[in-house]
């Protein structure tokens, strides 16, 4: 089993970039938390990071070759990109959206999500766990 | 560790409802794989249904005597229950909430949840899996 | 044939309530020509009135075990509870929706019903004679 | 007693429009079922079909002249003609508006009617059968 | 000098419709005293009344051939017609657009006018005597 | 007979401010038209202009002491002071609401006024000739 | 004298629910300062809380019977229960609505008060104390 | 092959309304270069131009019997006839939508169509060089 | 102790206008019978009412200076003035808003306050009562 | 003459996405009918697609040095890329913006295009045979 | 060079009111820091202060008489006074918009300028500096 | 001390785009007064555009590595980019938002700033001299 884990702009920035909503964990804990997971659980999992609208299209309509389902986090694409939505649209193989932090009890807009609607299934509000909870959920 | 799952308005009649919805598989298989999931990982889970909101608040509110964490599914109340996000909002043990659906997905009034600030982690379109999905994340 | 009528919230104050809007006849009234009706077409009609939207529910849910057909009043719920409404959709009897007044010629939350797209037809308006055209119309 | 029946814009394609929304009767088997009822129950029923707004307009200020009541499909004309508001309020007569199919279970357009604040009643969702349930309830 | 008075939808019902909106002179009243102003003032007036769009559309169009300016009461087309906006909007001669009641103290649709833009001066609130006001500013 | 004419705030500019929208007649030229209608009609016409709500509050809760009516032009006022509209309200005498420019044809917060619900009449679009029609009206 | 007070949902859990936005005292506290009012006053005095929409219309329905006047929180079921609405419209003692916070300082949905429009008067921000200002104002 | 052109209110006066957005071609220019492109293309058109929505939906009715395919202007009736939507919806034959100015850049009201989601097509601002365009697009 | 008690603009109209909503009790009433409350209560109040916006500003702004609270009715200014709101959060006594009417039972714009975020407590709908209410919750 | 082509974001997914909505042409096909066009038509065509709103920008500003026209099909950037409008306004040859399908029968979204403000001529609902009608209309 | 620095409702409350948003800078350093500037730059400066929406209007409407510029903020004015906005369209001196606080960044109705459209340049979120980054922008 | 510019799309194309709105000189001349200014301030100065929303999120991510702060024309991202938003809320330099037109006074649209919340001062309307204003509020 192959996962592709796409993460959208300003993810990079975890842990430096307000932690009172986001968490103390950087981005590097987060990828080898996952990293391990794979290890763990016999999976080759690959994480990509990009602050590029585009290039995570492409990540997503290039993924069916390479991977058997995605987890992306789209970031701040979630609120507006139907970009993103027609691209998870486009292919077959099933999607999970994950966000780490909880979008209903945010800022007006952090509570739509555009891009949902094209997802297998929503996971919110774990914090980083939430990535590993998105992958158990893949792997069953 | 214990947890209360409480479903709400209507989930009795899974595998009788909109199946293309909600699937076929019936809520006696669900409780069935929700007890199931208790004795694997020793955990002492109730499960409770109701269809009056009072009932649910109540459940909610007594729930911190008994149980570590709670597992809900608001069904239709998830739309228009204050009453509910206060409730949750008035205890202390980490809730999750679960929809069997992508309610991003469906009429404009189900992508919209009102108790859904008050919970710590929300889980969404898995099918009856996503109270498994859940129980895991409670359980860790 | 059996018919099951249900009353939502405040119908038992009929004649006490507003006769401008409701009209003078008593809630009394309304049972006894409703039960009238069922003797003179040789149909068992069981009259229901709560003001409990679970009790409404839990009527709907069971009414196809012993009624062929719903004719249903939902008061105020009609502008709000989801939750009749996926009770509506859960099962397969026909059920007809009715109004006393005209919900169309009063505020604007009244013109509103978020039941309504699970009946079978609607009737507005009539008065109190409104359940007497719904009857007749489920007879045929 | 004597019923003057007003039939909307594209009514008259009956049978040829969009049949899972409006049934495969056509209008002439709509008109001949009215005409039955006219004579079964010893009524002049007299109906009209205008694709015109003005035509349905000048229809309704004369109703009065020649007849008791008037049951009116106001078609498409439900959704936008103030001016038939108007002349529904400008007359005495009882006027009931029917609707073939379920006006709130369609797009969001429809489920709004200007027309119906000033009808006596409203019938909608029994499909070409309202309209015999709207002759029963104004000849009572 | 010549002016054409047009009246939509309705307004032959004046003084049968909703006397306390619209006071109790009939339309009858209204002609005979817009003939009235003509003679005394020396002005050929010519009033139009019509229940159907494409009527006073067509009026409006042809008006600059006969006449050197226009008096329109669109009835309730004025809060839906844009058509007969654009046909305002096609002519040069001034159009002064009259309403017998204020419309904006009434349902909130009758608040808005989509006609107005294209009128030269708007009158409202004055009752009938609105006509002989406008006439009196068009003959100005 | 005798009428208060009351200006809003910046109509003291008129002349000076947008030419294109309120023309090039001063307010001085409007003021001598005025005065010289009222010697022209034999009415005492007194013409108040002010930049302060509260000052324009004062002069409509005295103006039943010294006159039979007033003519209003609230300015910017029209747009968001219900304090006016109240003060329009408390008083029992004939008070006509005049614009220079058409409202309806400029930007969208100027096509609304919230003190036109307690005009007996409203006059838009003529320019300051609105004056006169208005002082004319309010002579009838 | 005798006056019912009724507390909605969630008003039991006092004191342990968000005390920066309600206060520490406690609801027996306040049952406890209510019973106190009615010793010292000579008003009978009844208190009842229910998390159920259901049993608050039943007690307003019978209100009438046994009591003088009514004091009520509906807690949550402020912002969206008609159905208690219309139970208050449907008798005819009065009614004190109260709010322990202030409800225009908070999330949007709590400045909407759905039952308000049903109540004699309306007491908000007041922490507990509001209770024995409506008692005082309804005693005089 | 036989096409029918349907232009809808005001288009007949093109040429004389407002040239900066319609252009200087008069409706008899339009009419003429339709029917030389019918004789290049051996192709049987009929151009007809109405005010009135109730003749554009008698001609849309109608049309299937004499016509393989329509190309409709529908004028300022694009944005709130409903009725026309229906009669498009009501009959087989392709049916291509022409708009002679680009209508997303006016006024708001104009950028929204309620008739196209019944077009086969849709061709906006070209000026009137677009009707040439969805003739050559109906050929094909 | 000192309360200064702000009334804002046309409540010295009270009495004269519109009785069915304010009461027939006149301002000199109000103003005494608050006098009378003061003395029987040792408490010295000084009532002040403006049409005037800056006014009451300028009052809220210097009350802290000679008085203890603040009860103000900022009447139609409720609804708008954001220069009150901040007047009343940048002064630290406690300030009680008093309604005469239900603000929540009338015309929609009545139904928000704009001011009500920085009052200490809200009271409405008791008619002039609220003033004397409002000054024993203050006292308390 | 030249003409540049330019696809938007997941336009190269064509064949494989939604095909009930954009057909079983792929992508290939359709930049095989454009260069074929080209050919017949001695036209230089140039077809471009990105999944990068920048990309597009930049092929947008550099059109005009090498090509005399665009056909656009911004994709899903239609419904939310200012910058893509604001390149088409800052750039002086004809653009003509291209949807495979009917944008209006769609997702409430999709029937809003904020690009087209800036477009010479918008095609939609023809499929893929739009692009050829309207390189036609370019040519022309 | 002589510059009219005008600061509206409440800002003469600066450092007592809520200073985590305005800073503890009293009015008098304001005050201070741009007398000095002025003397530091040979500019005149006059600072008036008013709560008093209409003197705010006067000052504008008088300052092209004694002043090259105006340096104005209308602190809440700035988000309902159409009044101050026409004042500001009534003169032709440049006139620059300042607010102390980041306008984007707090409560939903004051990210809202209604007068901004009349100024040549806004500048907000520098605290006080904006007032002297404000002057150097006029004096340049 | 060093600061980095940042253009957004569409900026290099100043001068040639829409001179009207955004004056006639060209990018290259903003660049050149831009390091002008850096040279007479001593400040190292660096500017970069880009149509790339994605490089503009780089570069604000890695700015503190080598800049003091930033001044940012996000162009038309201002209007929809929550990405940007997240990336200049992670970073902890100072930030200050230019904008070479007036936003409120142009299209709906672009009144609205998503990212300025994230700013620590916002400059507008002041052609590309706003440029140097914020570089000069930077420096102090």
């Amino acid at each position: 089993m192959r996962i592709l884990v796409i993460n959208g702009p300003n993810l990079n920035m975890l842990g430096k970039r307000e932690p009172d909503i986001y968490g103390n964990e950087t981005y590097e804990d987060l990828v080898n938390s996952i990293d391990e997971w794979g290890k763990e659980n016999d999976v080759r999992v690959e994480v990509e990071q990009s602050n590029h609208e585009g290039d995570i299209i492409d990540l997503i309509q290039n993924a069916p070759e390479s991977f058997d389902s995605i987890l992306i986090n789209p970031g701040a694409f979630t609120h507006y990109s139907y970009a993103i939505l027609d691209a998870m649209k486009s292919i077959d193989i099933p999607i999970v959206e994950v966000h780490i932090s909880n979008i209903h009890g945010r800022e007006a807009f952090r509570s739509h999500s555009v891009t949902a609607p094209a997802a297998s299934g929503i996971i919110a509000g774990f914090g980083t766990k939430g990535y590993i909870i998105g992958l158990d959920a893949l792997k069953k």
